[in-house]
């Protein structure tokens, strides 16, 4: 099944997801409400209800219980994504004005955490403590993830694994947690709902490194904006990393970087980007993502051969697939 | 008794709320943790712990419960402070820099939303749903009270509803909710917990319209910074807005705050709170402070005769005295 088809399928759950999302952010101050709902129409793959849904169809699926940890879920990336603006100094994001940038950062602080308070609002309707537990602590974590990323800008010293605990904490870790709280929410046992964790975990891992591969091998088309936009700003990732082991690109690499650290992030990145695509670094970290990949298929194994295991399957395939 | 004597019974107790505390931000990240001691040991009056704990004394007090919801509304506090001198460009607090000040404005806010994340999931170990509710709806209202604060950033027109609809969530309800959850968690029965509210409620709403005054008529060895600030800011406080309604004083203090907006705060405030003296603006602020007060010992009326009963009233009239 090709993923649209999983969305046409999963289409009537997803819009109820949709108008809830709506709905969390609707009342209250206009201004806040305005910034969320700007946010949340700029569109978005809405990836974490997704997981939350697929993983409580291994359990007892109520839409009405399993709508009270995906909407939160996917508010507590949005939340996420509007410090990141005010962080990146971001003018735009999927092609549309961020809200630091159409209001002003004040209001983009204030509604990140308008919107944060709000996913813990929602999922406080659910008893289950575990629930809060696992959410907080996701907090936690990504906060420590995005200072671990300000931290190394631009540090061209970083090992293979500092940047794999750092995005574990940015990105895996609360796709696991969509896919675990999806089945704790639906009542599943806790051998499934530690299965789906790790399955989560691996896709999440995947996911931002091929995320971190399009942004140096994409088209300006693809990405959505200019290719190298991590690197302008000083994120290290996973490819680059992996270049300047590569004795045949690593002094220019390192001249390329430093130079653009100097120029404030307003230089080009397309010489250190021919650069990287001409290393080893590409196709060492396109394997990495492959690895994590057949991980999320193995930690599917021993789960029940119902529906949405064939579409967590599919959607690991998707995140796999090399696509530039 | 005096306030002072009060530590000093409480002491015990508050010493380990303050390790707790500590303890709280201590792991993890070094830079965030850094951040975090450095804005506790800023200090503080821990005045919502201190309620939390008095509210218990209602109840069945167990400080290893208690500290579950001291500690985290404490912690709430504190990173509404980083994230307030993220907005307010504010380079000292208490005599001390600001965590923006010292580090930078990316690590401020990362640090409150770092702060946030472990305050809920301290809470999220106490099993009741109800806390997580309560404490996910007051970040609620406080993000939207001070979205509403720079809003209404030089707006002469507000009303006085206006004003302490503001106050109420900026500052009362964080208060409230303190003594609630202090007697939620020691299982008071609900009247008791509700009673608790309403007078940490009011009691939070004179504390608010006291601080205000005291921008406008404390010394500056009193204030810890030139009187005026709020003004400078652009914060239109209960006494200006009374100010404003008394004829003598109106046309000029409306040109005076002009000005001071015109020039980005950076005009000495010294004739906007002369005009502000000189009217009645001050006597009818003080005045609504004290009807809050009398509200507060209301709401304590029926209570247990605890010896934290009595607490409670001593920093009621602690709050209601005038200081300056």
């Amino acid at each position: 099944m090709k993923l649209l088809d999983l969305y046409a399928k999963m289409k009537g759950d997803l819009n109820q997801i949709e108008q809830e999302l709506e709905h969390s952010v609707s009342d209250d101050h206009v201004l806040l409400s305005d910034a969320s709902l700007h946010l949340l129409k700029a569109g978005g793959k809405r990836i974490r209800p997704i997981f939350v849904l697929l993983a409580g169809k291994f359990g007892d699926y109520r839409l009405d219980v399993m709508k009270l940890v995906a909407v939160p879920l996917e508010l507590i990336h949005m939340a996420s994504l509007v410090h990141d603006d005010v962080i990146d100094d971001a003018d735009t994001r999927r092609g549309q004005l961020t809200v630091k940038s159409k209001w002003d950062n004040r209001i983009a602080m204030y509604t990140g955490d308008y919107i944060h308070g709000k996913a813990l609002s929602i999922a406080s309707q659910l008893p289950n403590p575990q629930i809060h537990q696992i959410l907080s602590n996701a907090l936690v974590q990504m906060c420590i993830g995005e200072m671990e990323q300000i931290r190394d800008f631009f540090n061209t010293g970083q090992s293979v694994r500092h940047y794999l605990r750092r995005i574990r904490r940015k990105t895996a870790l609360l796709i696991a947690i969509s896919c675990k709280l999806g089945a704790v929410a639906a009542e599943t046992d806790r051998k499934t709902a530690n299965q789906l964790y790790r399955y989560g975990y691996n896709v999440g891992m995947a996911f931002q490194i091929r995320d971190d591969l399009l942004d140096l091998y994409g088209t300006e088309k693809q990405i959505g904006k200019p290719p190298g936009s991590d690197m302008r700003q000083g994120n290290i990732t996973l490819p680059v990393i992996l270049a300047l082991k590569d004795k045949r690109a690593r002094e220019t690499l390192l001249l390329e970087i430093a130079s653009i650290r100097d120029n404030g992030g307003q230089k080009d990145a397309g010489r250190a980007i021919e650069i990287i695509r001409k290393s080893e670094g590409g196709d060492l970290a396109d394997q990495l993502a492959n690895r994590y990949i057949k991980k999320a298929f193995q930690a599917l194994e021993g789960l029940p051969n119902v529906a949405a295991k064939k579409n967590l399957i599919d959607i690991a395939h998707f995140v796999g697939k090399r696509n530039y």
